[in-house]
């Protein structure tokens, strides 16, 4: 459309909105210069650089900016930009649907698998122990959960070893977005592992995929497979892409636990350091479709056609039925509750962090025998026979119980769920250990909350119980299947609650099953330290609205408890991981290191020398004056402009337009994910000395910070608008840029939090 | 503590954090130079400079700072700043309590009074229509209402015209927190309006008082009554005083509805740009403070010891007992309610915009003939008796309905809450219009969304109300009485979906109680544009999960609807009063406007010629080798310094210690308000002539954007990070500040909208 030469000139039809602020800021017209890039570059910012960069080619920044400006000040602005914003709203709030709609379907088809299987082989087992086989009903057991662990496993180990990799790689990986077998991986995984009857939860796995999903989504498939869509060009930038994947975390969490409202709270909490009222929409309407695909497709199974699956309805521990009255001596029991509740779940953060190094160490001495998955199987098999002994032993050694009287209830349960499992006692007794330890983990939670049950379990029966969920929630999230913290803290704080309620039964009213919702959220907020999203996700969980304030008030004692001790769980694993939280570099040697045209030798030189993914672009004399800023430029799209190898002999502005003859809309793109390119792949005496001109691909409105701003307001900058990185000016004249703030890692910590699931493992 | 002369000696104890970091960054020592100020700006940011300036005065920056700083880079501080920033967060969580209490309690008194006297008018009216004294309760009626109009406008009229004054005024009054007199004028004026049966919400209000309740604690009550603390000159900054006001909203909104988790989200929505996640916590244990009061209050009530008041317990308007199942073309059904329900929201608006012009006008008139209170009086006048007539004599129109067979609920109601009002029907029959008409707007609300009662109101009755209700509720907001939207909005969305529901019940199978939940659920979308708190909101009011899928799909649809046509209610009213949003100044002028060390007139001209608020402050030769930013200053602050007059003969730093002898603690910390002082004071031909140091008062961290940042993302920075000040800094050498972005007001535009209860009033 446009076209200009690689020669000095000036098209002015091409810039027309820019042309009014082509004076300088002294006075002297510049408009005879004949640096048609220098030239944009003097306008009056009354259009965003953003969009002059990047009309062409795809926008190196979001177009979320433009909108915001053209909402703010009302500014006409070029036809072609207002296309491409629309198209820009259009596509956002479509992949927001398609997020939703996939992770909703996801979600229930999570479920359904679960329900089945889990429940196939717990009726099973039952009716083997019904007729008194005890030895096949173990078996059939064992044999079950081998089976199921072991598919787990090797899903996970064979066919996408990274779904159950460690931290970086995984999210790199993901990020990029072609890991369609991960996805696939990490969903069957859950599946088998959660029918396993292992301490895990499905929110893990079902976050990640929402993120991967939305990932997937806004990359238009892969590449690999020609699944491209030129409009998706749009959201190929860190904001947009940190968008999406928001959205699909909270879709994910949504999906999970059926709760809408808790899943955005989740994401808002978790994010909260770049969130805006717009993604707040957004989000909010993708875990809206999720919630509307979702209740469907229950209403539809609840007529029986899913198999095992289908009773009960959208809320999964609905334990509304139970009259609530408390009193103050119930509030101060509360919040002794809330305080040991804190200091359990600080405690599991500290010995989940222990073991968490304890199976990174086992792994890389694995590594270094190659024998890193032997070792781990080996762990893994030691877990598995374990939880088995621990489901079907101990119960035998639990004494039976005669069933009370006046139940509305049957006792011994009939079919696979409830509270009273028969297990080996003659009828008319239930086995009350078996009802917890041999069922699924969500069933398990049902009969913990269930009221009215004050003395249906031993106290004896659920110390067994917390103590065996305790450590083995610990021991879980080392293995080898995808795994999410929630449940098994949820377990382990609702029979902490319970024993708690059965002691103090005495001095407190409170029904025991409202005990067990206290000390889950008392274990939630000492763990998770997450306060708003952890009490939405359980009033959601759980409908018992008239629990608020006393949630609130155990959520926030035991928080702050757990505070004092040490930080909560996704960031401890952040810490551990060595993931960079973020640190601070002004190294003097970059000050010069890229110039606005520069040698191709140099730049090799510098790409060379430093991991830093974003340099300065400096405009010298004789284009300028003076050293000036012109810009922040991407190592990636750096790498990207080198591999095209267009250079030329002498120091010339190429022009946008010739960029975009040579590289493709996806060029960048995918070099902005920060995806495959590396410097290794030419290497040529006479290229070094040939020049390159950065400017089409320069970012020419980076944020910056005077350089002596507190470190620490740069801190909250940094955090609060999402950035990667900060250029440092100086406060008096000199080089233009002093040094640059940076992330070490491709990957802010934020995104890593959402994702609980990360394995000490060392896939790559 | 430390001594420091007006000269040139160093003494280096006092800034020992600050010594490593004196080398320039050119690598020349400067630290004999003798200036000590500047000697201090060379540090290279181990410590803010927010610290080192406000270590012995009340700091000018949040404190807050601080602590992100000392846990993201773990450096060590000195003992004297970690005493402070204990006190500061001791004294942050006390505050959060306090607000919660004190929101709590005026919530609860407020709710009790309302209940009482609106309670008593009506049981003296039904009980005299039970007797057939017409007239007789048509003048107690109508008698009572007008006392109590009386007294509502009166308390706002002549106590405090502040609580029902024009915005900007108000807000700044508010800001100031010495109006104690203005919440309690505004709190006795919702209670006596909402008692009086106005269509108008006690939300406004109580939100506005939450905000004064925080912000009178903020400054330890007012200093005319000797009530401060030292301790607050912590709290004495923009951001802190933010964060303040934020809990205090966010308790308001807890205390009107009983919604704590709705409470921390309406402030989070309405206040998203500048959210933190230890905010969101903060706020959520204030609205948890606020829950249990309430809670424990409203259960000391049950017991029959507050009169009238005491039945229903935490939750409003509880609908959970109705059984809810849906299907595919009830969702049809939903999202044709949700279109309608947007397009009636935006019209809401829409005709509020050009009632308030109205009123704006009258006002302004009646101004100018000194007599505006009269014309306003007239109005109101007006409004109650045409308000008395719809409410008494239209249900004298309507129709007796004999009461259905085989109730549950007595028929016609006996007491004063229910939905079968006998009025002047004989027994056994009941008027439905007087069941909406003759009730508070809560009982209203409880009538319009009870289940199970499909035929009860006719659809003529229906609509006569909804017309009745949407119209009042726009004339409302103009009287001179507190009032909130909320209420008025879900009257008429409830009767609105009660009449859709009634017109397709032959399409839907849903229950007429939830359509007019659904109904008011698209209303609020339409007219707030809120999603995730009305959300909750609504959630919280009726207890009912199950319909969360249903409310989110409504209220998406009906905002996105009514955002097609205009904005939300509060951003309109902002935008009418013409409330600054934000504007971008780059004024030339003010690059040497203020220097290091400055001729007293200098200043005074630069105060009188500009109305900002900020200015930057540049150091030039002999004290540095070039000009350089030296950082911020605030016009408040510099009036202070004014005042205080300490100048010299001679360009000499002062020095932080001097300051603080010459200055009390709260001398800039009740200047950072922006209260009071203003140029006027003095003149005197010696003085200008004299030199005055900025250096102690100056913040030397100012946020920065180099000059060709696009101004969009400049206002990103704005809006995300909150921020008031934000100097625009050269690309190339030259002056060290081109410009200065500021807002021109001194309200963020986010907290008016967290008060929608301005009026177009011109009290002052």
């Amino acid at each position: 459309m446009d076209h200009r030469g690689v020669g000095n000139d000036i098209e002015s039809h091409e810039c027309p909105g820019t042309e009014g602020g082509a004076m300088e800021r002294n006075g002297s017209d510049v408009s005879d210069m004949r640096e048609p890039l220098l030239l944009r570059k003097r306008t009056k910012n009354t259009t965003s650089q953003i969009a002059i960069v990047g009309a062409n080619i795809c926008p190196i920044e979001s177009l979320d900016y433009e909108i915001v400006e053209n909402d703010l000040f009302k500014q006409d602005w070029r036809s072609r930009r207002k296309v491409q914003i629309y198209q820009y709203i259009v596509l956002k709030w479509t992949l927001a649907l398609l997020i939703g709609l996939g992770t909703g379907l996801v979600g229930f088809f999570n479920n359904l698998a679960v329900e089945n299987i889990a429940g196939f082989k717990l009726l099973l087992t039952s009716d083997l122990m019904l007729v008194k086989r005890y030895y096949m009903a173990f078996f059939a057991f064992a044999g079950c959960n081998l089976v199921l662990a072991a598919i787990a496993a090797a899903v996970c180990a064979y066919i996408a070893p990274a779904a159950a990799g460690s931290g970086i790689p995984e999210v790199k990986a993901y990020l990029n977005g072609v890991d369609a077998h991960s996805i696939l991986a990490r969903i069957i995984g859950s599946i088998f592992g959660v029918s396993a009857g292992f301490v895990l939860g499905k929110e893990g796995p079902m976050v990640h995929t929402g993120a991967c999903i939305a990932s997937i989504l806004g990359q238009g498939g892969s590449r690999k497979y020609h699944l491209t869509w030129t409009w998706l060009r749009y959201f190929k930038n860190d904001r947009d892409r940190r968008d999406l994947i928001t959205c699909g975390a909270a879709a994910g969490v949504a999906a999970a636990f059926r709760a809408p409202v808790g899943g955005v709270l989740f994401a808002l909490e978790e994010a909260a350091s770049w969130w805006r009222s717009s993604l707040l929409w957004r989000t909010f309407f993708t875990t809206a479709v999720v919630a509307v695909v979702l209740r469907t497709l229950i209403e539809y199974c609840q007529s029986g056609k899913c198999g095992l699956f289908g009773k009960g309805g959208l809320i999964m521990f609905d334990i509304s039925s139970t009259v609530i009255s408390y009193s103050t001596p119930d509030l101060l029991v509360v919040l002794i509750l809330g305080v040991t509740g804190g200091i359990f779940g600080g405690l599991f953060n500290f010995l989940l962090n222990k073991i968490l190094r304890v199976y990174s160490i086992i792994n890389e001495e694995g590594m270094i025998f190659q024998e890193g998955s032997a070792v781990q199987d080996s762990a893994d098999d030691g877990y598995i026979a374990g939880d088995l002994v621990l489901r079907v032993r101990l119960p035998w050694f639990a004494r039976c119980t005669p069933c009370p009287a006046g139940l509305k209830e049957q006792c011994p349960t009939i079919g696979r769920s409830g509270n009273f499992k028969n297990f080996q006692c003659p009828p008319g007794h239930y086995n009350d250990l078996a009802s917890l330890f041999l069922n699924t983990n969500d069933d398990a939670i049902r009969n913990l909350f269930s009221g009215n049950t004050d003395n249906e379990f031993r106290i004896s029966t659920l110390l067994i119980f917390f103590t065996a969920v305790y450590l083995l929630g610990l021991f879980t999230y080392g293995i080898a299947v995808p795994s999410g913290l929630f449940i098994p803290v949820i377990l382990a704080g609702a029979s902490y609650g319970r024993i708690f309620g059965t002691l103090l039964g005495s001095v407190s009213d409170l029904d025991a099953g409202l005990f067990a919702l206290l000390g889950a959220a008392s274990f939630l907020g000492g763990t998770m330290r997450m306060t708003v999203s952890v009490c939405v996700i359980l009033l959601e969980l759980t409908n018992d609205l008239l629990m608020l304030p006393l949630v609130m008030l155990v959520l926030l004692v035991s928080k702050t408890v757990a505070d004092s001790f040490n930080k909560g769980v996704y960031d401890q694993i952040v810490t551990m991981k060595g993931l960079p939280y973020m640190e601070a570099h002004a190294e003097p040697y970059m000050r010069h290191l890229v110039a606005g045209d520069v040698k191709v030798g140099n730049i090799m030189h510098g790409l060379r020398l430093t991991g830093h993914h974003g340099f300065p672009v400096v405009d010298e004399p004789p284009y300028t004056d003076a050293p000036e800023l012109c810009g922040l430029v991407l190592r990636s799209h750096l790498l990207v402009l080198l591999k095209g190898k267009k250079f030329t002999k002498e120091r010339v502005a190429t022009g946008v337009s010739q960029v975009s003859r040579n590289f493709g809309a996806f060029d960048f793109a995918k070099a902005g994910s920060g995806k495959g390119s590396s410097s290794r792949t030419w290497r040529s005496r006479r290229r070094m000395e040939m020049y390159v001109d950065l400017h089409p691909i320069t970012n020419t409105s980076p944020y910056t910070v005077v350089e002596t701003m507190s470190l620490a307001k740069a801190a909250v900058l940094f955090r609060e608008l999402g950035l990667r990185h900060l250029c440092v000016v100086p406060k008096t004249p000199g080089p233009p840029v002093v040094g640059i703030l940076t992330r070490h890692d491709f990957m802010p910590e934020h995104i890593l939090g959402l994702f609980p699931h990360f394995k000490p493992r060392k896939w790559s």
